[in-house]
């Protein structure tokens, strides 16, 4: 737990350096999938104060199991997506401005490249507004219910969609630990920067060919994956 | 006095490293409700150049009360912020590019997701145009009378709203405090980015639903909030 | 001659301090009124290794007088501004990307708010497309040229608006001296800037009243100025 | 060979300091045209963990003579355009987001201006979409071969053009050595972003008309050259 604890505390440290946030505005988490056990960041806490021991550690019922300050706001969202995703391992929820405008103009960012292809395999989608209904039962909780909602109803595999835009709210991205979360949650806010500019430049812009899709994702992931070191 | 001083001299040095300055083109204040003072930064002095000693002082009447130095030329629409608005206590004024595009435009802000909901309970308004015969008479004080107006007209609560776009000028922005006010100038000048890529990509897109403003809004604010550390 | 050219190194030193340059794409020179010669950058030589003694000094006839390097290919076009225009003692040319889009565009910078009034009493003029004639005479003696013919035409006053667009090339800006020149640069940076979010925003905006215009410009300008120290 | 080793880490190195590269996305390579031996980045590593010794050597046949990792993925590219281009010495490819935008646009970047005219003679061409035949065969050598039939159908010469876009992928870019190349990339980011404000601020914006156009590039190049130092 203490690695884990170090894993998340550097994850959102990376946060304010890659320019994903302003303020205290974004929060990562990572699980122990032995134990069932999360780590995420202290709620509303400045990341120059965040050290390994302010991290909060929760079970999958919601309970704090370690830590004395209150958990993220989003923590209920986190828990609902690692119950829904059971392969992954780490998730970070951000504001970061490009994906929040496709958030906020309630789009899929379409995939128009291959910077995009060699890490979201199709357009990142947009869950729908939550009712309500939803939003007075558990605000948090449902917005994660509504992510799960949306990877089920679209057959979306999460290990090949890290990451979804929340309506008018922002972005979710995950990936096998904490890290990956945030290195996917950065390939997001790029690929939304140059998908909105893509639109500015050709407003009928097509997403990229299946076949290009498919070299790009494939080229970097699964067996026969040839990119980086081995 | 002393310690009202240096907060302000301190949110004034908060402005270059928000990025919500160039050159000189931003001020923030704070008054002390007890003796019904308050500390303005000096006109045109360079940020690296201000000290707690620098600041002015001055009172309601418009007076200066202590230093040497020229108050900022805004000097009386803070004064007239402060006489309208008694809940506030730090205010500051820039020329934040992207809030001032929306001034300059003429648009109120629309509160289109969450980011904004967290801090401003509904659109950021846009003051109406000064009358030759207003800016003739002072333009400064002027320029405060118009944003009270605005408040009054529309029933606003400057504690649910606080900041304003001047037209053709820029914003004004408040807070509890000058950091707090520094604060909220920060997130009224991402909600402005956020706000006007939004639109681009979807020149249709609609504000939040009120549930949606409700609940992030009071999620932050009032007996129920739940966001941070208590 | 030697505190010119301390001068003129710093203004160059400044502009890729305040971001209005990449690479070698700028350049500051500084006139001394007296002898009638002007300091200028040398030609491509980057930024950091600039000191006062690698500063051509030049007379208005377009005579190296002092120093060893080739300096700006600019030079002419500086030389013909200072012949145009005997109230001003410093220039800067740069490439700086909002103020190279409008040039590219063709278009004059409206006056949209405060920020311009502040600094230009009106539009940023765009000049018109040398002649091929023009160009096979002289290119950089043309460019001077047309600026000048640009303010005689519109009777515009280098002194009140200091700065113009040359059509699909970029910006030169001027000053009483090589630091306000660059000033004057870094202003009309920002207000291309904003004014193109402006104009996206609402592509009807009008430029501010004359009255607001006038303000502005004269409270910061002339006999009854009173912004800043005295 | 090691010298030419050193040029290539270093041209590397500047891709993340001149804003080029986000994470691993980009790579330069250098050829020593009297071996015909070429050395490149080697795939997926930090920019921040590569030396000279990290740099892997390959000849024109693709097989690796020098380093014990695997040569970037864009490796074969790289060779395809040193067989086809015998006048070029470096090589770079990015995801610069402003020309990746214009590439998943679909469209060339039109010379709209003397920065651009300074350094590519005509527009920045945007190669056509890889058949899946192509692709299927050889993503990485038809990628190369695809630039090098652009150039010969279009009849562009690539010393006068130093860069190219792949459609739905991004820039490459090209010079004498490996520091050129880079330089030459980051031109052509810059003129990316300024011609898309350009057609923001003007959708009926033309290119600069031919006599301009012969008048930047060739005061920069060739035998009439006079920018710059002897």
């Amino acid at each position: 737990m203490e690695a884990l604890k170090q894993q998340v505390c550097a994850a959102n440290l990376d946060l304010p350096r890659l320019g994903l946030v302003t303020h205290t505005w974004g929060n990562v988490s990572g699980i122990d999938r032995q134990t069932g056990l999360f780590v995420i960041k202290p709620s509303g806490v400045p990341y120059d104060a965040l050290t390994p021991e302010t991290m909060v550690v929760m079970d999958l019922e919601g309970n704090r199991v370690e830590g004395t300050l209150n958990p993220s706001s989003d923590t209920k969202t986190h828990l609902e997506l690692y119950r829904a995703f059971p392969q992954i391992g780490g998730i970070v929820h951000t504001h970061s401005p490009y994906a929040t405008a496709w958030a906020q103009a309630g789009r899929d960012i379409p995939c128009y490249g291959t910077t995009h292809a060699d890490y979201f395999y199709g357009p990142v989608p947009c869950a729908r507004m939550l009712t309500q209904a939803e939003l007075d039962l558990d605000y948090e909780k449902s917005t994660g219910l509504v992510i799960a909602e949306l990877f089920r109803e679209r057959k979306l595999d999460p290990v090949a969609v890290p990451g979804a835009l929340c309506r008018c709210h922002g972005p979710f991205a995950w990936g096998k630990d904490p890290a990956q979360a945030v290195y996917h949650a950065s390939v997001l806010e790029e690929c939304a920067k140059m998908a909105m500019w893509t639109l500015q430049l050709n407003p009928e812009a097509q997403p990229v060919p299946q076949y290009l899709l498919d070299k790009h994702y494939f080229r970097k992931h699964g067996p026969g994956a040839y990119y980086g070191q081995k």
